[in-house]
């Protein structure tokens, strides 16, 4: 076969592939992938046949697992992120940030089996580059090379996983972080508790439903391992077990535990008995007086640390939405005390709670900075990231369902004209209202239609329009509109600030 | 020789090197560079020797030509990037987003030879991507691939160029671009003008000294070379070579016209008589009477388009700050109409202005997104960048020279404690703070020195301090300090909420 032939070929069978795709309702992102492809085998026969122009050869769409961001979804995250550094600075954290890639040496070793992820930049001559995995590990890399042992900060900013991303379900290969980390030697639990206040602010503030705050320790966890008999170098591996329980249920998990890590029935048994228990205050007093698990000295120091943050969430207000969670391991190696985990709360048909997802998770790393500093100086950690990608999906789906329209500019007046050749009036009275401050728009052609220009008006939600007529424009005044309600009253053309103002205070002018 | 031996050579010889560039006091960055290069090598040899931890390898440093932005340069950052955006806002602007990276096809063939600037990512099974150059050939991507024929977005992110950059004169591989853009089909120069109106608010509103914009028309130039005799061929090349004038003297420019780029004398010297000029309306005028220039369509069309934008500028208030320049020529090959600049103004020792950098450039480009388009649908453009990392740098300069504190965190009141065991106690009244909306933090040890509370309030400029104390706390009252006058006032516990409000709104608690 020629090369053509071969294409056409690959074209019959892609071609193929899509319509079972839309037969058998695929998402629309798989059917979407598998067109963009049919598409590019298209246009490389093409290529062959004629003398396209080059910028005409390839696929138009965004590279595999991201997306562009259009205004509308703009306007919802920026809402969301304001409200988040709000909190933040609420808690006096700085900002910082870093360089999107770092050396590969830097984030080589510190995300397990999840390394494979990585995206790698292409050896141009030069250093070894790798796109950031997450925020935690450039911050510890900045704490350790600027020799800063402590700050609060924030950092809001993209990261990079070549995930096999979940697109319909939210999951993407770029996407938000939003950390907060307390570094510094300071009094035990102190900061931790300060984090989960931080976590309570954010999702109260955000008025996403209930929410619960799951805690646990990493060193009761290892305690409870100790004491359940589980050999020391599983440890690690049996929590990354126990991980899963928030999506499989007992059987699944105590089968791995058994079969792939090797534990007997009675070992797994036992931890069965205590990942299914949650609670507070009562529940450290119920295992501190487990004589079986108070054996082990890690169990007690990670009860007694229990007991003390829960204290501490009884005075910072926080208490009723945390749990005390035996079932809490989170997946990531470097945790070394307190871990959390939020989660949304949904109502099931029978008005039970049920969780619909995590939203905020992290925990005390106390270890990780000190991997970066020359002499293994270390620098305490604790903090917490806010999961904002899923929190912008359940607010636009929210949006969708309750067919609300988003603001996505802020405009209060629009400039408007009802007769021809009033273009130049428009451009010095938007001259006049810019310098006073206001936020303020007009057509850009010369003589637009009136019905359109208030048409675009109560289509992009401004709430006031002035119309400038030649009547109105020999005496001196304008007409001045309510988009809403429309009214109209006349103004004196140099009453128009105070009369703005006074006007634009009364109206209603937010997004939801 | 043993790879050791060799490695030890090469430490030598690369110790010798660092020595040598500190004897000639060579910029900081470069010697940094070096010596970074030698701890590797360093490195590298004990590798062989010990079993160091696999984290111990490498140099601890961000990649070159980037940087981390500590809290002090977020601060300032953030709170230029508020003043640009509350413009871009004021003229009725969105935002969006794309992906850090594109598939190379999009980027291919539209920078000329500076593609080979382009970072591009590893190929790790799968598409073939680079990192963004720019954020104008995305934005083209994202309206022809989105079917978006008007819009007024901006759009603030990072853009990367394997540049060798002069750190030390604030240029890096990993910069901001803050562009603002009109997309639609209008009446001539209204979005052009609007352009110019942004750049003048946005300068202005950042106070950071004189400036002029630049104006020049690309017909104009086109129109200018035909009339001195220049080749059609030879249009875009001796473009890029009048683009140069800002940084070199004509005779250079006029040299490389003549030698590189085949010019006569005779021709070049025309250019010369030309692009000496700058003016206004007068200007325009004297060239609509040049009767060599007038014989080229292509001139007359560019200076007609001067006259209105402007006219444009002076109902718009931006005239005194426009400069119709017929230097500018600005170096991308996608314009195709006004082109601008704006230049920021030193005083030379004898007072006279001089340009010491720009500070904003664009142009109208009507064809990008049509190279984008299955079927070559045109959307013209104009648009801005803003060059906020050059203000970044301005600003960053002013302060370090007015030797000015920069606060990097936003917090109102500080709870301190005057004696032991009143940690509980600071823990609860910071609860009811935060509850009432304020912003608060309190030392997270749990008996810290009061000297050292308070100084942390004088160094962090934190403008009110609550100063609990046991008899204080039997009365049912707190005292509250003013940080910077040390006046002290006993304030009810029940009416703090009212007397910070009203004490904080008479602190000035800005930053500069």
């Amino acid at each position: 076969m020629s090369s053509k032939e071969i294409i056409e070929k690959q074209i019959q069978a892609q071609g193929d592939l899509v319509r079972q795709l839309k037969a058998a309702k695929e998402s629309k992102e798989k059917i979407a992938e598998e067109v963009a492809k049919l598409l590019q085998l298209k246009a490389s026969l093409n290529d062959g046949n004629q003398t396209a122009p080059s910028n005409q050869k390839f696929v138009l769409k965004t590279p595999k697992g991201t997306r562009d961001y259009a205004s509308e979804q703009m306007t919802i995250r920026n809402s969301v992120l304001d409200k988040v550094i709000n909190v933040f600075k609420k808690h006096g954290a700085v900002t910082i940030d870093t360089p999107i890639f770092e050396l590969k040496e830097v984030l080589t070793g510190k995300y397990g089996e999840d390394s494979k992820l990585i995206y790698d930049l292409k050896d141009q001559g030069g250093e070894i580059l790798s796109l950031r995995y997450d925020l935690t590990v450039p911050f510890a890399r900045f704490l350790a090379m600027n020799k800063i042992s402590n700050i609060k900060r924030y950092h809001i900013a993209k990261v990079y996983r070549r995930d096999n991303p979940a697109m319909s379900r939210g999951r993407y290969r770029e996407f938000y972080q939003c950390d907060f980390d307390i570094a510094g030697t300071y009094d035990e639990m102190i900061p931790d508790s300060e984090c989960v206040r931080v976590v309570h602010e954010i999702l109260t503030s955000l008025n996403i439903g209930k929410f619960v705050i799951k805690l646990n320790h990493r060193k009761l966890l290892d305690g409870m391992f100790e004491a359940c008999g589980v050999p020391a170098d599983k440890f690690r591996s049996i929590c990354s077990a126990v991980d899963k329980l928030d999506k499989s249920p007992w059987e699944e998990v105590r089968k791995e535990m058994i079969d792939e890590k090797g534990l007997t029935d009675e070992v797994a048994d036992k931890i069965g008995e205590y990942v299914r228990l949650s609670g507070k205050g009562e529940l450290v007093e119920k295992l501190l007086a487990d004589s079986n698990l108070i054996k082990s000295k890690s169990a007690v120091e990670g009860l007694e640390a229990m007991k003390l943050i829960l204290k501490y969430c009884q005075i910072y207000g926080t208490l009723d939405q945390v749990s005390f969670d035996l079932s809490l391991a989170r997946g990531l190696d470097y945790y070394t005390g307190i871990i959390y985990e939020a989660v949304l709360l949904g109502e099931t048909g029978s008005g039970d709670d049920v969780a619909v997802g995590s939203v905020a998770g992290g925990g005390r790393y106390d270890t990780l900075v000190g991997m970066f500093d020359p002499k293994h100086k270390q620098v305490p950690c604790v903090g917490v990231s806010i999961g904002v990608e899923r929190i912008f999906a359940v607010l636009e789906a929210q949006l969708e369902k309750n067919k609300s329209k988003v603001r996505t500019t802020e405009i209060e007046v629009y400039v408007a004209s009802a007769q021809k050749n009033l273009f130049e009036q428009r451009m010095l009275l938007c001259k006049e209202l810019w310098d006073a401050g206001f936020k303020v728009e007009h057509s850009y052609k010369k003589n637009p239609k009136l019905l359109a220009q208030l048409q675009h008006c109560e289509d992009e939600s401004i709430p006031l329009v002035i119309i400038l007529g030649e009547s109105e424009l020999e005496k001196g005044v304008v007409k001045l509109r309510n988009v809403t309600t429309r009214e109209e009253v006349e103004v004196v053309r140099g009453d128009l600030p105070q009369e703005l103002k006074a006007r634009l205070s009364l109206v209603t002018n937010c997004l939801a």
